[in-house]
């Protein structure tokens, strides 16, 4: 495996000459997908940059981008909604469900600040309550379904979650969330649940459809590697045309009628003109790790990996991690340095020694995460650092 | 001049080989500015996807972008915000104003679909009235300004217009209409006027502060020959902490304190993770421009160009242009082929000849546009097809 690994790490320069622990934050463009993406603008330039040929090239484009994604998060590519990054697919989501004064929306403790800002926005101009739920405590113990069911109400219309915390790496029962929501009493409107993917798709096998999810929002630029500048969003086919579009433009309007009415597949939420060639580069970063091996193989890879890095951390005295007793779900790997260790230089002396991790604020510690790409050799020497 | 313009020219890869006329659909990438990408994506790898150094570089590349795109539109950098194009911008505008029950949005009858169907939408959602001003008849007679004047009432809030008109060519008198607006006997809100500028920037000069104008939007991929993905909001300074925000991320966020509240510069209305390295195409491509001549010197080549277009259209019987009696006052010349002949088939038929125009629907016509990179022989050769 190791040998073979070595072997595909070379399709990926920017893991050379460093140590690459940033997964969670950005992923590594493979060269291949660099390369398509710089075909793709040439392409562009010989067959004409606006005209019958390319607009027809664009749509193709479009449709491989969503199969490609569709087949990493088991998902029909009709429900795929191409956006720019996953903040934008959750807010395409938020600001599209018709809120009434007086209705809730739960979040957990552990969502991101932007996602947070949005909801507090919504909040204060639908007269919405937020209510947030205590889930980061669950890494070690509780349960977090029950601490989400024990925070609905018969007002709550949507719970908004991340599949992975940003911040403890914990991968939270997306099924049963689902099912809590979806089964609680209920007048007229079930309670929807919107997920925050950013940490998932890539890094842990999806089954999109299967989790009865109804809004799921990812980034191709992280854990999947593709360039910086493309995300997308999943709904859930019979939602499909009852979520209304906020952010408007041509690309969500059908043409086939005069009245502007808007498309019933994913398109309905996409504006306008977008970074094109860069879908070329998530397709080939997508179509790189396939033939790695599936995401359930991947997946397998990264959890020995974290488990590995995981226990070495244990061993080193003074550095805690938040993950105890058992290993971690995920690629991710939050710690505590040393007492009287600051995070932050720890980090930035790490950077200078070519190691790339990062801060966490809340709670304020180091994160690393490990890919499946990442080697054995790599982490004995960021312990050898720490 | 000739001479100089196709020495310029070698750095167009795209325009070799063909005759383009196409710049109001998608402008044509510098090798200059791909360039600029490439070294871009192999600059992240070297100095790591994500950490320390790359986020201040990231920070950096942002300013940067914004003032080349202020230096452009006679803006202050921090009246711009970054968005993915120029639909995408007029949405954070329509968006971002607070609606009641009862006000009127005015638009003309020249407005983009997507544009169109936002409002719509809006107007929807918030009991809003949009209506709708002939705008188009006015291109060979009329006041565009006295009819506008004339559709406004007490209830007007918005007025949505294009810098010039994607259809027609025809250039709005911004200054003017912005005055009548703002000048609208009022209660307490003045009229704003928010602009598609979708085939203003980098076509015709822009003084945004100087003409007073509320909200503007532009794309960086059309006339200013950026790669697609990448567009930019202009927001009058005293408007920036009115407007609410409404797609919400961390680029947006005031992290000096924790209470996510948002940063008072264009950022505020940015989302989160973009194609970064094609904001350095853009700057590229800005600077490509401003090194053959300023936007007055660009913008007479462009209306010496597309006079002679025009004239040469007018010569031929049958062709109609839709301007009479005097030139394009922009790069646009549209016209109606000859008696039976249909649009589309000749569109279909020039692209095959490597000629690159385009129809638009409504009125039924053929566009052409001719940037200053155009040549007059280019020209020659489309009159020749015709």
């Amino acid at each position: 495996m190791t040998s073979e690994i070595n072997t595909h790490r070379q399709n990926f320069i920017g893991l050379q000459d460093k140590y690459y622990f940033n997964y969670g934050g950005q992923g590594i463009l493979p060269q291949s997908a660099l390369n398509k993406i710089i075909d793709t603008y040439k392409f562009i330039d010989k067959i004409g940059a606006f005209g019958i040929k390319i607009n027809s090239w664009i749509q193709e484009n479009i449709d491989n981008a969503k199969t490609a994604i569709a087949s990493e998060v088991g998902a029909k590519p009709k429900t795929i909604v191409l956006t720019e990054n996953v903040t934008s697919s959750c807010n395409i989501a938020l600001w599209g469900i018709e809120w009434q004064e007086g209705d809730e929306i739960l979040l957990t403790d552990a969502e991101h600040p932007g996602v947070i800002a949005s909801i507090k926005e919504i909040a204060r101009r639908f007269e919405v309550k937020m209510t947030v739920c205590p889930i980061i405590q669950t890494l070690n113990n509780g349960n977090p379904v029950e601490i989400i069911k024990n925070h609905l109400t018969a007002k709550t219309r949507l719970l908004v979650i991340s599949h992975v915390l940003w911040n403890t790496g914990q991968v939270l029962p997306l099924k049963e969330i689902v099912q809590v929501c979806h089964n609680y009493p209920h007048q007229n409107k079930p309670i929807q649940v919107l997920v925050d993917g950013a940490q998932s798709a890539g890094g842990i096998p999806l089954n999109l459809v299967e989790s009865e999810v109804d809004y799921y929002g990812c980034t191709g630029h992280k854990w999947l590697c593709g360039a910086s500048g493309v995300g997308f969003l999943y709904i859930r086919e019979d939602l499909l045309t009852s979520l209304h579009p906020t952010f408007i433009g041509w690309r969500g309007l059908d043409f086939t009628n005069s009245d502007l009415t808007f498309t019933d597949d994913g398109s309905r939420f996409e504006v306008a003109t977008s970074a094109y060639p860069l879908y070329t580069g998530l397709q080939e970063a997508i179509a790189t790790h396939q033939s790695w091996g599936t995401i359930e193989e991947r997946y397998d890879r990264i959890k020995k990996l974290s488990a590995y890095l995981w226990s070495k951390l244990q061993q080193i005295e003074g550095i805690e991690c938040l993950k105890k007793d058992t290993p971690p779900e995920s690629g991710l790997v939050s710690f505590y340095p040393k007492p009287g260790q600051d995070p932050q230089k720890i980090v930035k002396m790490l950077e200078e020694k070519g190691f790339f991790l990062r801060t966490l604020a809340n709670p304020y510690c180091i994160r690393a995460c490990v890919h499946y790409l990442t080697l054995e050799s790599e982490i004995d020497e960021l312990i050898a650092q720490l």
